[in-house]
């Protein structure tokens, strides 16, 4: 926002490896009213879905899947992939894994499903 | 978005190997009215700002330089960077280099100063 302080360079790498809790998202850069962020993930996360916005994916280590009504997706480093809007889905990574995510900054990470996995926003 | 049929996964290693035009964004994903974007840089862009909209960048490979009225702001690969709306830039790079963009589907590469640069919206 150009009233604001300019924003300063963010190494993905080294905010990656301060963050040791799981499906714990981080705000790494703010777009206008979007949230770039990275979580790092690892086990089931819980069923749920963005009502209000589509949702995008980028793998950046390890791999992911993201079960869904009618399928799954496995996603390597280097995929990405959208949810989009309305769609019930569940991530989950048999190994730990890095992503980063872009979506609008009120979204919630467990969308409809509030429960124990829901991460307030954390701007860093 | 829910009405369209699903989107696939898609490799950003894939898609930039096929990539050979410098400064020429392909849109891999839309997340509601945004674009998720990748570029293969080398050289000087041109001045420009972008009077509607923050832009981030993310480094995959290379390094990236971009000029800004008040200095520098020198990225690696993993660190991202916010160019906030209205500031003029001058992104370049002494080798090839490959970005993630992330800013609203309605913006064009060369902001305020079209020419020869300008590059089409490619969704791809």
């Amino acid at each position: 926002m150009a009233t604001m302080a300019d924003p300063e360079p963010r190494n993905l790498d080294t905010i990656l490896a301060s963050l040791h809790e799981h499906w714990s998202p981080r705000t790494v850069a703010v777009v206008n009213d979007y949230d770039v962020r990275v979580v790092k993930v690892l086990g089931d996360f819980t069923w749920h879905s963005h009502p209000e916005t589509d949702e995008f994916f980028l793998v950046l280590s390890g791999s992911l899947s993201i079960d869904m009504d009618d399928g799954e997706v496995r996603l390597s480093p280097g995929d990405t992939y959208v949810v989009p809007q309305g769609r019930r889905h569940q991530p989950r990574a048999d190994t730990e894994t890095t992503l980063l995510l872009f979506e609008p900054s009120a979204t919630v990470n467990t969308g409809d499903a509030s429960g124990s996995l829901t991460a307030p926003r954390t701007v860093i």
